[in-house]
C-alpha cells in the first residue's frame, strides 16, 4: 500500500472517533500485534495520546521495556483479522505470520508498521506516571503513515463481546470546534 | 423520553466506541452543557473514565469545583444542537435554554441529565492529579440512565473542523474480547 506521510497536529482526526487499533511493538526482534480501544487524545501537537493497556497483555511488558510502539488503525476489511489478534496472545503465537500482516519498517521506533492498515502513527512513550495506578500510557505520536487514496475509511468501533460498529457516512455542520 | 438503569459493568459497551458526548455540570444551582470528544474508559467494574477537558473551556472550572458531572450520549438527530453546544460558551449563555435541551434530576448528583440524550452516565471525580498536567480528569461513573428503545443509537464521532462520522451498522464476530 502506497503510504504518505500526514501532518501530526491532525492526528487527532484519526483517533477522536475512537476506532479499534492495532498496536504492534518488537522486542529483541521480535515483533507482537495487540488489538485495543482504550485510548484517547491528550494534545494537539505535538499529540500526545493516551492509551489503556492491561497488564496482563503480553504488549504491557514489552510497551514498558521499549518505551516504543506503532498504532495502526484497521477497516472493517480487516475485523476478522482484528478480533483474531485480540483473542490470542502473542507468548504463543507471532500474529504477523498467523493472521497474515505485513510489517513495514518505521522511520523512528524498532516496532514495524502493519502495511494492510490505512494509517499507522509511530508512537514513544513519554510519561509513564500512570502505568502502576492505570495501565495508561501517555505516548507521543513522532510520525505518522496514511493511505491517502482512502478518503472514508471504514473504521470498526467495539461495542463489546464481538460486537463492531462499522463507521457509516460523513456529515459536515458549521463548527469552530477543532 | 422513559429511560431506565443500565449495568455499571456495561458502560465500556456506551464509551468504547468513542462518541461525542454531552459533559453536563451545575454550579450554585446554575447548569452548562459542553461537547467533548476527548475521553476513554479505564476500567470495566467500577467503571473509570479518563476525560481531557481544556483549562479554557467553561466546564474545567466547574468540574474542578464540584467534582460532579454526567456524561450525556446524543444521537445524530441532536447532531446541530451538539455543534452549537460545542461554538458557545457557558460563560456567556444558558446553553439549556439556547438549544432547548431538558434538564433532568440525576440520582446522585447535581448536575442534570439531558433528556434527549440516549444515554446519561452520572459521574464523579474520583481522582484529580493529571488535571494540572494534561487536563485529564479521571471519573467513576456511578449511574447509567439508558433508553431501553435504541438498540441501534446513530451516536455521532468528531473527525474535526465539523465534520462527523455517524456510526452505521452493527457486525459480530466471534470473540472472546470483552
Amino acid at each position: 500500500m502506497e503510504k504518505k506521510t500526514y501532518p501530526l497536529g491532525s492526528v487527532y482526526r484519526l483517533l477522536e472517533p475512537g476506532p479499534v487499533v492495532l498496536v504492534t511493538t518488537s522486542r529483541r526482534g521480535r515483533a507482537n500485534i495487540m488489538t485495543m480501544s482504550w485510548h484517547t487524545m491528550i494534545e494537539f501537537d505535538p499529540p500526545l495520546v493516551g492509551c489503556v493497556i492491561s497488564n496482563r497483555n503480553y504488549t504491557f511488558d514489552i510497551l514498558n521495556e521499549t518505551g516504543e510502539c506503532v498504532i495502526n488503525i484497521p477497516t472493517v476489511a480487516l475485523a476478522e483479522k482484528v478480533v483474531g489478534c485480540g483473542n490470542s496472545s502473542g507468548r504463543e503465537v507471532d500474529k504477523f505470520e498467523k493472521f497474515g500482516f505485513t510489517p513495514v519498517a518505521a522511520s523512528y521506533i524498532k516496532a514495524p508498521l502493519i502495511d494492510e492498515c490505512y494509517a499507522s502513527l509511530e508512537c514513544k512513550l513519554v510519561d509513564g506516571a500512570m502505568v502502576d495506578k492505570y495501565n495508561l500510557f501517555i505516548l507521543e505520536v513522532v510520525k505518522v503513515w496514511i493511505d491517502p487514496a482512502q478518503q472514508h475509511p471504514q473504521t470498526i468501533h467495539h461495542q463489546g463481546e464481538g460486537k463492531f460498529m462499522v463507521a457509516g457516512e460523513t456529515i459536515q455542520l458549521p463548527s469552530g470546534m477543532k
